[in-house]
This record gives C-alpha cells, structure tokens and sequence, in this order.
C-alpha cells in the first residue's frame, strides 16, 4: 500500500512492559502525539475485555487526549458505517494480543478495518503487540508449533491486515523457541524477511521501511534472499526442511535494519577521549 | 589433533529411536564394524545406571562381537593404568547423555581419556549423544538457558574433549528452543561454527570434515565468519546481544557439510523420465 513517509507502525512481541518504564508502550504514545494523542484500542484479537481495558487505562494515565476502546466480536459491529468518518481524526491505534485470525476474520476489509488503514495512510501511528504484531503483515503467520524441527506441516499462513510488505513477523520469539516456524514461513518463499522479536521488545518501522530496535531483547531478522537452495517444494508436509544460506541478525536495542535495503545500521557508540 | 582419514564421529541430538528402525544407532554400529565391532559404552555422563546399560543391551542385540561397559564416576577409576592398553582393540567407542560436565570433569587428561583419543586417531568411531555430542568439541557448552533472549550470561562453555574443532555443538536443538544460546557461543568468537542438532538427528564426521546428517530432524549450522559486527565485546553480560550477517544452514537427512570449506553438498535427486 501507499503511505506517507512519516507514517508508523509499532509491532511488539508481545508481554511488553506495562508498570516500570513503560518504553515501549511510551514509545507509541509519543508517536501517536504524547498529551494530543487521540487513541483507539482495538481488543477485537481477543474474547477477554480486560485485556482492551487495560490498554485504554494505560493510554489515559499516560495523559492523551482521548482514549476509545473497540472491543468488536463480529463483522457486522466492524461493518458500522459510522466507522468511515469516526477514524479521520485518530493519531494512534493499537492492537491488543490474542488470536490474530480474529483480527483479519473480523476486521480484514470491513469498513473498520478500512478505516484503520487509511488512518495509517494518513499518518495514524498502529501498534500491534503479539497477535496484533503478526497481523501486520500482507501475509501473516496464523499458527504453529513451537520449538519444532522446521518442516512445513509446523506451520499455518493466511492474508494479513497489508500495512507492511514482503515481510513475515512472529512474535515471543525466543521465549517460546519459535525460529523454526519463521524458518519454515521464509522457505516457502526466500523473498519475504522474517522478523522474530522477543518479548517485552519492538520495531518501530517510519516510512514503512526503517525498523528500530527498542525494549529490553532481541529482534532476529532473517533474509533468505540470497538462499541456494531449499527443499520446499518438493518435500512432503512432515519432512524436515532443508534451507541454505540464510543471513541471519540478531539486534537488540538502538539497532537499525532497512527491509528495502536489507542493511544493518550500528549504533554510534560514544568513544571515551 | 591430527587424526586418521578413516575416523568417524557420530554426534547425535539426544533422544535417538531406540525401539524402531534405530538408524542412527544402527550406523555407529556398522561403523563400528558391525558384527565384528568391539564397542564401550561409557556412561559417565549419567549417574544413573540404567542409561549405560541400555545402550549396552542395544549394541549387543544388534549383534556385535564384544560390548563393555564403563560406568566410570571418579577420576580415580578412570586413571587406572590398565585403560592404556585395553582400549586398543576397540572399534567403537559410545558416550551417553547426562551432563556433560561430568565427562570433561572425570575423563578430561585421564588414561581413559587419553586412551579413547587415541582409539579415536587409530580409526575407532567415537559416538555420543546429548551430552556426549557437547563434549566432543575442543571448546564445549557447558550449560545455557533454553529459550532465552541471547546474551553473555545465558551460556557457560568450557574446554572439552578436543575430538572436534573449530565447532560449538548443541543438542535436543529445536526440541528446547536454543538458537539463543547457539548464536550466544558463536558471537563469543565467530569464527567457530555453531552446530545445533535436533532430537534423534545425528550428523556423522569422516575425517575431521565433512558431516553427512541422518535421523528424522535438522540439524543447523551457524557460520559467524562473515559477521561485520557484534556487540559482544562491549556488552555488559546481561545485555542482550547483537551480531549481524551470520550464515545459517538447517539441513536433514541426507545433505552434507563440509566444516573446513563451510560448504553444503545437496543431495542428488532422481529425476523422474
């Protein structure tokens, strides 16, 4: 999709820290301009109502302007026409976790759903954390085996939300031991990057190219563009897979990566005179 | 340590079949020399005493012509003099899981020790699994946290056996979510390659070389050479790490590697006419 250059997107891995520093949540509430931010909390990923309420009281004590909440369950809430107009005026919109095959079922080319992406095309900061992160996407992990030798069978893709391209994301990363599945995701096609952020971590990508790094893991990013060769295509669903030569980085806090330039950019480190 | 071309190391990821068509166990026994083979099991890595006597009723099945067991647990045991000479004989030598720090710890410098390397340079095959594959390296991983952020503090490695070098192996690989630690090891000097095998996969080493991996999972090689930046140096030990342009490789049954060119072999597919 089309965007504007200063447009953000917050894509956490979810278990971000939500009573100390707050740094990442901080992060999205100063994009989403700090004490003018007019927010709206999407629980759509999620059947539990604390877990948007949590989110807006969170926002409100950080001291927005406004704080909504859409807790919506079902495609006829997220068809209100109202919803064409109601997001003109949102600087931030935030995705809570829980299943994101709730959020596409749901939102994916409903008039709300619309909305939030034209909202984001006109310079709307979205945050998605965990479910709400893996959503992000064009195409999107729906499931998978954790801790699994990579074959094809551990894992489960479907069309995401759209707002970021030839990108793959999945979330919990290293808590829950889940390379083998992004592996698995990028075999099927080396072109997409794979982006495993940990918990309590983040990428903000600005222009819908630069990433990042902030929170307290890591970020793996792993490149299969200039892969030799893979078995995908001719293995069975359960057989393990075989995948050479993917460029593997690992960033943690004030690292950078260019998704279109597939470059790495190094902190300046202050030199001691 | 120089070694005879004919040598063979079989390093399996733990947990290998014992019970069905056994096809890593059933290659160090041909390896061994099959029905004339003279194996030791050592199983001083497990105080248990069933684990040593498992893989001794296995070998034994199986058919070869002579399997001892050593359920060495002291440095006293595995000094005695006689070990200089009756190793000699032996075609293969088998060291079981438990933890690997027993292995270095009691057999490291011991006659024992030094008689099984030099079986090893003699053309013996030497096989281990679990903690038997982490302590055949030159440089070990003693212990790690399992799916964890990588940083410094999540590893400990220590000296082991020296069969193997320039190679940081993990074991029960994907099984327990360790790339963390994996990629932990390697940024500590990246010039070692990280070899992280999953549960009942194996790779076989001739001649110091080149791995051919059997079993029915992957096995990842993490080749730091061409990293152009890390922040391991600099990094306090919790900090999470960073270290970019690592090259990695998940391979299965079948392919092969070659550990002094850093090359994969594809295996050959017969075309349909």
């Amino acid at each position: 999709m089309s965007r504007n250059e200063k447009s953000h997107l917050v894509i956490i891995g979810g278990a971000e820290d939500k009573s100390g520093e707050c740094e990442i949540l901080k992060r999205f509430f100063s994009l989403a301009g700090g004490r003018k931010a007019d927010i709206c909390v999407i629980s759509t990923a999620s059947t539990n109502p604390e877990t948007g309420a949590q989110y807006r009281d969170i926002f409100t004590d950080f001291g927005a302007a406004n704080v909504s909440l859409l807790a919506i369950q079902s495609r006829e809430e997220a068809n209100q026409p109202h919803y064409r107009s109601s997001f003109a005026e949102k600087t931030g919109i935030f995705l809570t976790g829980g299943d994101q095959l709730r959020i596409t079922g749901i939102l994916g080319g409903s008039v709300l759903g619309q909305a939030m992406q034209e909202s984001y095309r006109q310079g709307a900061v979205v945050a998605g954390t965990s479910a709400g992160a893996s959503a992000m996407s064009t195409t999107m992990l729906v499931g998978g085996v954790d801790e699994a030798t990579p074959s094809k069978e551990i894992i489960r893709m479907a069309p995401g939300l759209g707002l970021l391209s030839d990108v793959v994301v999945d979330q919990h990363f290293a808590q829950r031991g889940r390379i083998g599945r992004l592996l698995a995701a990028i075999a099927h096609n080396p072109y997409i990057q794979g982006v495993g952020i940990d918990e309590d971590t983040a990428i903000v990508i600005s222009g819908g190219s630069v990433c990042e790094v902030i929170g307290t893991g890591t970020v793996a990013i792993l490149d299969g563009r200039q892969s030799r060769h893979s078995n995908v295509s001719e293995s069975s669903p359960r057989q393990p897979l075989a995948l050479t030569d993917v460029k593997l980085h690992i960033l943690c806090k004030g690292y950078r990566y260019d998704l279109q330039k597939r470059l790495v950019s190094i902190p300046q480190v202050k030199e001691d005179i």
